[in-house]
């Protein structure tokens, strides 16, 4: 059985929606399952001075554009920018660290019904409230992922997995690993397809 | 005859070389052609308060191998990074403006003669006198190159065009401008294609 591919994601990001939307498809064609790493990219963008793109002049108006082009390029074409954007992203990162060790069977639906509520029905997923309701409609115990948002095991345990991720040279979202091979952005699983396919170039 | 597609580059951005190395080809799919754009990163950074990728912490090792990754995988592998990185590139884009004024027969060959001396051969074409001589290879003069290069018309050339390219919106290399609509980097060349082929999605 080959290695999952890891992917790594920050719940804000509309480029790791999109990638979400994808990955297992991709790893599907190649016999791989996909291993989901909910990151804090807040906490990364302190190591490499990075700012949130749509705040970035220049940029900031290019992205926004971008990211709805690339949702319909990608065929994900119900993306919308939320109207609070960025967000932090714990509460939803925190649920999802919860159901991997508590309930692992639920841990996909809820991550995809997370990102979804926040990139295409406009729910603030900040609000751990809010987030756990969403994750009760895929059919997880709401009081539970509510409690596990304050969780301290979970917070230390969101911690732990940011570092490692740094530790793994992660500082975007999507980014992707592959047998060591390390792909950053939505715009590259055109290049993790074809690792998959060759073992590289 | 429909309008050229407008290229924007700095000669000391690899991803600009190698979507340089392509886009002539994705044009002519389209019955287009290619007007090129020599522009000062350096200049258009300090509005975005960007730093060159290679400096980065984490992402600076990740661009490295990224470049070389993404140059094989878009069948430019002759690509290896300068043992001088990045570069300031006044004198082979003022090189390039004044044969698109004087000589614009000469420009094109002049601009890919002097991108791969710096990314496939490891020539400093920040240097003016070296510059002014990958330039004649392709048949420009080099006396006359190499005295463009200190001309105040073409210096102030560089800074009107620079000038224009901001105000366009153009805040990276490659950059591509089709009928209005703007796209960043050698990675969204697929979305151009598309573009080009249907007039937006």
């Amino acid at each position: 059985m080959p290695a999952p591919i890891d992917f790594y994601f920050d719940f804000s990001s509309p480029y790791g929606f999109i990638g979400s939307e994808k990955i297992e498809a991709l790893a599907a064609r190649h016999g791989r399952s996909v291993a989901w790493h909910p990151v804090l990219l807040g906490v990364v963008f302190k190591q490499t001075g990075a700012t949130p793109l749509t705040q970035v002049p220049l940029k900031g108006d290019y992205s926004k554009r971008d990211f709805a082009r690339s949702a319909r390029f990608h065929g994900v074409p119900a993306f919308r920018l939320p109207s609070v954007f960025p967000i932090s992203t714990q509460a939803p990162a925190r649920i999802v660290l919860w159901l991997q060790r508590a309930k692992p069977e639920l841990a996909v639906g809820a991550l995809h019904a997370l990102y979804r509520a926040f990139f295409v029905d406009d729910v603030d997923i900040s609000n751990p409230d809010r987030a756990a309701a969403i994750a009760a409609q895929s059919g997880v115990d709401a009081a539970a992922a509510r409690a596990a948002i304050d969780d301290p095991a979970i917070k230390d345990a969101l911690k732990v997995e940011n570092d490692k991720a740094i530790a793994a040279g992660v500082f975007g979202s999507p980014f992707v690993i592959v047998d060591g091979e390390p792909f950053w952005g939505v715009d590259r699983f055109e290049q993790v397809d074809r690792w998959l396919l060759t073992g590289g170039w």
